[in-house]
């Protein structure tokens, strides 16, 4: 049997690592023959509700489980994790300002980033989830010297795979038949979901498709989707995020499927313009676990301006957490 | 690739629905290169609560899903079904009888079994989770007279591999150590979790713990596994009920591990003194889809008053809805 890997979860007592953790040790993240110690990494106050967790594991009688670590406190958190999964990030309360929540939240991934830096595998692989995604990831990296950059990334593969349904839903398919569609920017509402290199089937979407319905309506619906999904039921997207998740870290493990891309929260160098030292949303593709820019996607004027909003967005939430980078 | 298989579920939109959903598109039940329908089988009432879904399962792009029907009547639903998960159960309300619930469950148990009987296909295989669920499966079994009683099944396997947990936690080894174990009865707190015959690692158990542990302290942990989740979280066991079904799901549709065996409520002719026409729990090997009860199990005198107990209750049981029965 393979050495097991070690998997950290932050955040591991609330809803989506709920439905990760049990899709983790179902296999779907490494496969059948991958044996995992799991690291939850939480609050004090989560204590009780990761007792209960821990009975569920258990109850699972999962062959693939080695062993459960939990960490609540970072002194030792991620101690050799091959993976990191970074769910937990303080919500924004009733009052709280935008800056406040950056805050807020970039103290934590410094904390975060730094016990990375002491504690995980030099070939580890982190993905932020907890918003701001992008900033967050930003944060943790910068206080991670001893860390490749190319060791964090933030998820936009759940935006993708929304923009990709709704682009079904117009051209009447199934959500797998739209290939090299992309996410630019923030993760926020101000993402830009480009179909200008999209194809349904191999067919080119601008064919298909109004460019006034490109630019205004499905960019709409896709910045909207979650609130979407809130308002038809009261429950915010669970399911999806985590099945995302594990997508983004089966690609990133593994490559991207030939012809296509994915979209991925990545430090920037410079590629399209957007300034080198943010964490934007790139078209990339995946080889043997190396992450790659997508390189010569033409993109249109309309585009442009959107993807300009976007990392105006991302320049600004920098600022705000400018004092917890090196 | 393989011609869709169809998957209905009752009480989709509930919390273990959810989990389940999510679990089935990702491959878990039937593999990675089996395609399948989803049927979704809501009340009305619902409606809003599946839009959601919908809009989430879309968003997963999953490869496998061919398409997603819904029904909120009975009249068509379980159309061509190939696997039936009865999720769907009324719990007890605020001053309700015992009896008064399953009278209620009973009436829908009853409608679910004509429509599974007018609709689904005669080699359908149908789990029913929702409680009470011994005496659901055979209200529904009893109204399907068209279909094998062998092609229903009630949900113990959550309870097998609580046992097996809480017998691992006991003797320092992993879940999965822990074999020929086996639930007698019904799935309540009346159920018998049986060591008599069990291994750790080949070496029997009754060699290495007490009778008076086997019989007192673990019948009741077992019996009370689900309140100490609820009172550690809050929170009822979800994620690891949909992991059981799904296991339950995939043994019977395969089979069970050489010189091991399951726990499932089937109906009983009379094995073990259990009264025939009852559904009970038994430990079982499952081959080729097909399932038998284990033989020449031998039961100890204690153990006998523990199962007597629980069909007591089945009885009492099926009598309260004799009148729902042809």
């Amino acid at each position: 049997m393979n050495t097991p890997v070690k998997i950290a979860i932050t955040g591991a007592g609330g809803k989506i690592g709920y439905s990760l953790i049990f899709s983790i040790i179902s296999g779907n993240l490494l496969g059948p023959d991958q044996p995992i110690i799991l690291q939850l990494v939480e609050t004090p106050m989560a204590k009780q509700r990761l007792r209960a967790l821990t009975m569920e594991i258990e109850d699972c009688a999962s062959s693939l489980v080695q062993g459960v670590e939990y960490y609540f406190s970072l002194d030792h958190a991620f101690s050799d994790s091959d993976y990191v999964i970074m769910v937990g990030a303080k919500p924004r309360g009733k009052g709280m300002e935008r800056k406040d929540l950056l805050g807020l939240n970039g103290k934590t991934f410094r904390a975060q980033g730094q016990a990375l830096n002491r504690n995980a595998k030099k070939t580890v692989k982190i993905l932020v989830v907890g918003n701001p995604a992008n900033t967050n990831a930003l944060v943790a990296a910068g206080n991670a010297p001893d860390l490749s950059p190319a060791c964090f990334s933030c998820l936009t593969r759940l935006d993708h795979n929304r923009a990709r349904a709704i682009a079904a839903n117009k051209l009447h398919c199934l959500t797998k038949d739209i290939t090299r569609l992309c996410i630019w920017g923030n993760h926020s509402s101000t993402q830009f979901p480009d179909l200008s290199s999209s194809q349904v089937k191999g067919q080119a979407i601008v064919e298909l498709v109004s460019d006034e319905w490109r630019y205004k309506q499905f960019v709409e619906q896709v910045q909207q989707r979650g609130a979407s999904i809130i308002e038809s039921s009261g429950i915010s997207s669970v399911a999806s995020a985590a099945y995302a998740i594990i997508e983004h870290m089966q690609i990133w493990t593994g490559k991207t499927a030939s012809n296509d891309w994915t979209s991925m929260g990545v430090l920037s160098n410079g590629e399209y313009g957007i300034d080198a030292g943010l964490v934007s949303s790139f078209p990339v593709t995946v080889s043997n676990g190396q992450v790659t820019i997508a390189e010569a996607i033409t993109i249109e004027q309309q585009a442009r301006a959107l993807i300009d909003k976007s990392i105006a967005e991302l320049r600004e939430e920098r600022d705000a957490v400018r004092h917890l980078l090196p």
